[in-house]
Parts: structure tokens; C-alpha cells; sequence
């Protein structure tokens, strides 16, 4: 891709040369020749890469290519994809197991796949080596899933969605109901999951299936890595779950919600739309969580969370000031 | 199964018509005709079901048929298998790798399935698509193993266990000894795994093998996705272990124990029977926990958690009382 | 193997019979006939096993043969692998799928393996069943990657590793870019994993490629089960993390950090040398941790940790004194 037709793209001006071949991304200071890089500062820099993506207001002269854009590291991102392909060349392996009555359209199906009758899999979809997909599934178009995940009977899962390696979709719900014996009978675990369009899922997580309703995840939504999704969660569009974090049975996650890393939210919560949990912190059951940023174990308001932290430094001053007033009492 | 067999097999009195074909499990508020539901209230309900399952001291006059239960619930969950049966056709796939040396008597054995030698797997299991069995390992009867999880050497499984994909048994215990150079040398873990009868397990867990002992996990606990259980740990039986919690080395867990999603569990702690460690909360290294109720970290008991956390929001409170009795004594 | 080259091996003095053939390791109270044991204290003890490694100031009369050593626990360590033998018989099963264009000269391959094209598998390395291995990616000598494991495209892992199964190395980091409508778009994420020599890895883990750059693992770390290393990270050598933990985007962990059980650290931290984190304590974006030991959300120096928690217990107690003040001030 020329200089030239990514300023076209990005219907964006460029200064400099508009023809130099680009052909990788790389970060301003480790760029060589034939890369192209950005930069959000509107100072002075030095690089290697043959092209520079940098901001509006940005009037620096510098020895490459410059292409101005509102959000450099936006069109960074959007360019990316054009310029480094991550699809593959389509092929089929010999060695799969594939069901009679499924109906498989994907250009790429790994080594060692698994995919069972009257499961459908969209066109330009990717199934990697060792991926198991179970009976009356339904898989998009253009859907990546990487090796070793496994979904089972029932799940439907959108278009232009990436599943990540080793992550499961559709096992039991955990919900038991004990016995007078104090014995756990599994309730039933019998509904499905449904994830929609342009959604990704990291490696290794686990997102259960509904006990008799559904497990939802909406569009555009993204999960990172050693995510649990439990039964009957419903998330909302354009949802962020950062690393390790979890959500138990019936919890509602509303549209543009943002959850930081190693979140624990309860059963039968809800989070407003527009909130942002802070990292290592814990909604209990049955809350309502508004919009704003929130915080600890359980959650409060930032600020709160912040002057009850400081508060605590101060603790031991307390203590002293209390000494201190009973002795002029006596 | 008619109504009024489903009456019969819970020895229940039945209102209503006994010989509707009932075909499915759902909530009251999705059934449709053919599904049988439950409620746990005494009031008037509506639904499209065919029959419910209610409480012996329901007495409203309701369309469907209603077969009357001690616990509505847990008649749901005893005849959930007798209706949705979960179990799949016999077959076993050509292309799995099943040594010599090893004797399946499995009723299911999925495609690229991996079993070593020396190992039994009993009567009516089902061993799904790339599950990895090691060598010398015993799998019970009528256990399922869920694709892609993984069982290492020497393992033992009971029988009616289920084991959710992606899960690992019996990898090694994460301990070391350093020499004077600093250097990390990994102590012996040549120990093995036990899982007693009618355990469950979730999805992408670990289960570590004992270094020179055993890692135990007795009858009927069930355990939740994402858990990791370290070398040595012994469970009891019908403990409840909920998501992405983890309990290190040595630990002891006694009969009937509940523990939260996300608790950390530290090494060669005692939870004494009858403990419920609530969500998020940590148990630090050589404590023993008694029966009770526990929340916090460290854990304290719940009344203390509740009342500390008061305690932290009046804490503003204080410093100003603090400031006003200064004040006057001036 | 005989005491007397059990003695010989650790440049160690005997006491008894140094032609006992020993074929296994067992702890004190457990063992055997035939199998060796450790002890670190210099009391007396009453065992089954044939030979005890015992400290060099042990002084007691009993019955079994001694093998005295500085450390008995390392000592143990160390002659573990010559007796407890892992590595198993060379073989490589016909049904794998490795490209053409690989260079794999493993001394195992199991069954249902994939190997990319262009990618280099050392000598005398283990490769379990089902395991991924991507395109142009190196594996280095005599190391063993677990069953169902996942290698991307283009990760290197140096000689003399341990990965357990189902971990996964080389998934995309997590990192977005929202646009003006609020969608989010991945930033690219085409970085790679170096893994250094003689890393162990437990079970289901995940660790991500750089976005642009590297993710890294210093020679001689040893991470446990459930771990998430995220894009960027750089961990130096020797260092130890514990089940669970997380370490999110361009953290930078330095030589010999102890990191125990579900600890989060965020984004951007320095963890000097040293440094020893608490098991579920936290650590926020862009903080620097020097060396000491740290506890608490967010983490603290272990002193001042321990006093606020004792401070916490005295709440109620200062509550009561000012109630006692203001008494006395009316």
C-alpha cells in the first residue's frame, strides 16, 4: 500500500512522498524503512519508519511522511488491517471430523477440527486445529475461532466475531438445588448462548449457557483473557471486560459499560449503562450500579473510595489525637 | 413422559389433567404447551406451560395442571433428566488413538480422542472430541468428560462425574527450592489426583497432582469454571466451589463447605465443615476456619465484616468529632 | 540408583548401606521399602523408607541409612529427576500434522499435533498430544509442552521449558481504539512471546504477543495455573507468580519478584528486583514497587499494612472513647 493511498483512506493530507510502499506497522522508535508509525504529540521526533501518522495541529519538520488525521492512533488502527493481513489462505484439511448434516462454508478448517450435524458455519469463517463445535451450532461470516476452543450444542455466534484459543462456549451453568440430604442436584443447565455480531473473546475463557433462558453477549462487545461469563448473563453493545474478571448467574452488564481487570460482579446485578468498574473490585448481589467510575470491595463512587483510602492512612493520627485529648481531660 | 407419571415418579398429588405429554423444561413466564415449569410462591400466576410444579400449600385456581411439591425446585431439578435427556448416542469414532494397553468400555468415544495405556475407562462414560487421557488413569462409570480437557497419568475419576472442557487434571504442583545461586529447582511432583464419585467440574479449571502425596476432591462436590486447586489440597464432600476461586498447597477442605466465586484459599488452611467464605474474600496461609459465615480480607466473620465496614464510612464522622472536641478544649 | 551414588551425585557423607537400590521418593511418613525421603530437622524420626537426606548437623541413632546434605529439601530436589524419570520413550505417532516446511527434530510427537510451516522444534523435545504449534515459530531443546496447549504463529520458547496443557502463548493482546461512534477497532496486535530457557508454565494459561513490540519471560521464571500475562509485559529472570495472577499491558517485572496468588497488577508498573507481592493484593497503573514485601489493595509495605488492619479492629473502640469525651466535655 502506497503512502498515498492510505492518506486516501483516511481522506486525510499528506506531506511528503505519496508513493513509498509501506508494508508494516511499527511503533515510532523501533520503525526502519517501509513501516509506518504514529505519533499523538504535537513535538519534534526523530524515526526510521518511512511514514508518520500525526495530528491536526502537528507543524514539526520532520525527515519522513507525514499523514495528518484528527486521531493518529485511530487511523493507525484502522489502517492496520490493510496493511497487515491476518486472514490465511483458505483451505480445508483432509483430517476433519464434519458432521453429514452440517452445512460449512468457512474458507479455512484446521487439522483435527470437529463440527457436528445441523451446525452451520458462514462463509470466509476460519476454524482452526482442534476447534470442537457441537450440534446446531450457527457460526457468521467472516468469524476467526482459534485452535482448541470449544463450542458446544446450541450456540449461536455472530459475524466478523474472533474467538481466542482454548476459551469454551456453552458449558453448564453452575446451580445446584440441595437435597434434604445435603446432597447438589444440578438444576437444568438446557438453555443456550448467543453472542452477536463483531464480538471478541480472549483465550481461555469460559461463558456458560443459560439454565433455562440464554446467555447474551451483545455487539461489539470485547472480553479478554480467563474471562467467566455465568448463566443467563445478559451484556449489552460495545461492552469492555478486561482479564480474569467475572460475572455471576442473571447479571445484567448494560451497552458501553467498561469493566477493568479481575472484577468479580455478583449474581442478579445490574450496571447502568456508562459505568466504569474500577480493577480488583466486586459489586455484590442484587446492586444496581448508575453510570460513573466505581471502585473496591464492594464498590463506591471514586471519590468516596479514595477519601475512605486516605481516611485509613490517617487512622493511627486518630488514635494519637484521642490519647492526647484524654490526657488534658484528667 | 405424561403428567401423570411425573407425578408418580415424585410420589406427588397431581390436579388437572394426568395424561399430557410433556416434552420440555421452562420458566413460567417462556413455557409454552408441552413444557412443565415450577413456582415457589403461593400466588396466582399466569402461563402458557402445560403443567407446574408447585408447593403443597398452593391453593389458587390456575389453566394448566399442577402436580404439588415440598420443594417445587428441587422437583424441577429431579425430573430435569427424565425429560431432557442429556446423554448422546453410543458411538465410537474410528479416528481416536486408544492404546493397546489401555480397556474402554466407554459408550461414547469422540473423534481424535487420546487414551494411554494401562488406563480403564468404565461402562456408559462418554469421552468426547480431543480429550486427552494419559496412561494409567481410571475413569469411573457413566462419567463424561468434555472435549479438549485433559487428564494427565495416573489419575483416578469416579463414576457419575462430569468434567466441562478445557479442564486440566493433574498437572504439576507448583513448588520449588531455590540453591544459593537464586536459581528455582522444581520439587518433586510425582503424586496423583483422586476425584471421588458424582463430582462436577467446570469449564478450563486446573487440578494439580500431589507432589508426594495425593490432591483429593471427595463425592459430590462440584466445583465452577476457572478454579484452580493446588498439589495436596484435600476437598470433602458436597462442597460448592463457585467461579475463579483457587486454593493453594495443602489445604483442607471439610464436608459441605461453600465458597464464593474469586476466594482465594491460601496454602495449608482448614476449612472446618460447614464454612460459607463469601465472594471475593481471602483466607491467609495456616488459619483454620470454623463454621460461620465469612466475608473480608483477611476473613473475619460477617457480622464483624459488616460492622468494619460501617465503621470505614463513618470515619469522616470521627475526625470531625475529633476536631470539635479540640476545639471546646481550647 | 544406589545410596552410595545418591551420596556420590551430591558430594555428600553416608552413613549405613551405601548399596541400597533406591526407586522412589516419598515423604517421611509415607514411604517405603526401596524409596528415599528427606527431613529438616535434627530430631529423631521413625520411617519405612530406605535412606533419609538429612541435615549435616542431624546427630540421631536410627534406623534407615542417612545421606547428610546443606539443604536436605534441595538435596532431595535435586536427585528427584534421576529417579523419578519423566521423559518418555522417543516416538512420533503417524497421525500429526506437521508442514512441510517445519524443521522438527522432537524426540516426541503425540498424536493429533499441529506444527506450522517454517517452524523449528528442537531436539529432544516433547510435544503431547493435540498440541498447536503455529507458523515460524522456534521450540528449543529438550523441552515438553502438554497436551492441547496453543502456540501462535511466530512465538519463540527457548530450551529446557515446561508448559502444561491447555496453556495458550500468543494471543492477541487486549487493546482498542474507540471511534466517534463508540465502536471499538483492535490496535493492531502483531507483536510476539519470547519465552527464554528454562520457564515453566502451568496449566490454562494465557499469555499474550506484544501489540508492536515484545512480550518477554525471563530465563528461569516459573509461573503457576491460570495466569494471564498480557501484551507488552516484560518479566526478568527467576522470577515466581503464583495461581491466578494477572499482570496487564507493558509492566515490567525485574529479576527474582515473588508475586504470589492472585495478585492483579495493572498497566505500566515497575516491580523492582526483589520485590515480593502478597497473594491478593493489587497494584495500580503506572506505580513503581521497590524492592521489600507489599500487601493490600492497593498494596502497601507489609508493616504499614498489618497496622491499618489492626488500626481497622480498633474502629469501634475509638467510636466509643469519643462518645467517653464528649460525655466528660458536657
Amino acid at each position: 500500500m502506497k503512502t498515498q493511498e492510505i492518506a486516501d483512506f483516511l481522506s486525510a493530507d499528506l506531506a511528503g512522498d505519496p508513493n513509498i510502499e509501506i508494508v508494516g506497522l511499527a511503533a515510532l522508535d523501533t520503525a526502519v524503512t517501509g513501516e509506518i508509525a504514529f505519533s499523538e504529540s504535537q513535538s519534534f521526533f526523530e524515526t526510521k519508519a518511512s511514514a508518520v501518522l500525526v495530528s491536526l495541529e502537528f507543524n514539526e519538520s520532520v525527515t519522513c511522511t507525514v499523514i495528518k488525521a484528527a486521531s493518529p492512533k485511530l487511523a493507525f488502527t484502522l489502517i492496520a488491517p490493510l496493511i497487515h493481513i491476518k486472514k490465511i489462505e483458505p483451505s480445508w484439511h483432509a483430517n476433519a471430523d464434519i458432521a453429514d448434516g452440517a452445512d460449512v462454508r468457512a474458507s479455512f478448517i484446521g487439522p483435527f477440527v470437529t463440527i457436528g450435524t445441523d451446525t452451520i458455519v458462514g462463509d470466509s469463517s476460519e476454524i482452526h486445529s482442534g476447534v470442537r463445535i457441537g450440534r446446531n451450532v450457527i457460526v457468521g461470516e467472516r468469524t476467526v475461532i482459534h485452535p482448541n476452543s470449544v463450542v458446544y450444542d446450541g450456540t449461536r455466534i455472530g459475524s466478523d466475531c474472533i474467538i481466542h484459543a482454548g476459551t469454551v462456549i456453552g458449558s453448564d451453568g453452575f446451580g445446584y438445588v440441595k437435597d434434604e440430604n445435603g446432597s447438589h442436584h444440578q438444576f437444568p443447565q438446557i438453555g443456550s448462548v448467543v453472542i452477536e455480531d463483531n464480538v471478541e473473546i480472549g483465550a481461555n475463557c469460559s461463558i456458560d449457557r443459560g439454565s433455562l433462558g440464554t446467555t447474551r453477549i451483545g455487539e461489539g462487545t470485547k472480553i479478554d483473557n480467563l474471562v467467566h461469563i455465568a448463566h443467563n448473563v445478559h451484556i449489552g453493545k460495545r461492552v469492555i471486560i478486561a482479564g480474569q474478571s467475572g460475572i455471576a448467574g442473571s447479571s445484567v452488564i448494560e451497552d458501553d459499560v467498561v469493566i477493568a481487570g479481575q472484577v468479580g460482579i455478583s449474581d442478579h446485578v445490574t450496571i447502568r449503562s456508562g459505568a466504569v468498574i474500577g480493577a480488583k473490585s466486586a459489586v455484590f448481589p442484587n446492586k444496581i450500579v448508575r453510570s460513573g467510575v466505581w471502585a473496591g470491595i464492594p464498590v463506591q463512587p471514586l471519590e468516596e473510595y479514595a477519601r475512605q483510602n486516605a481516611g485509613l492512612k490517617g487512622l493511627q493520627k486518630l488514635k494519637d489525637d484521642i490519647k492526647d485529648i484524654k490526657k488534658l481531660q484528667k
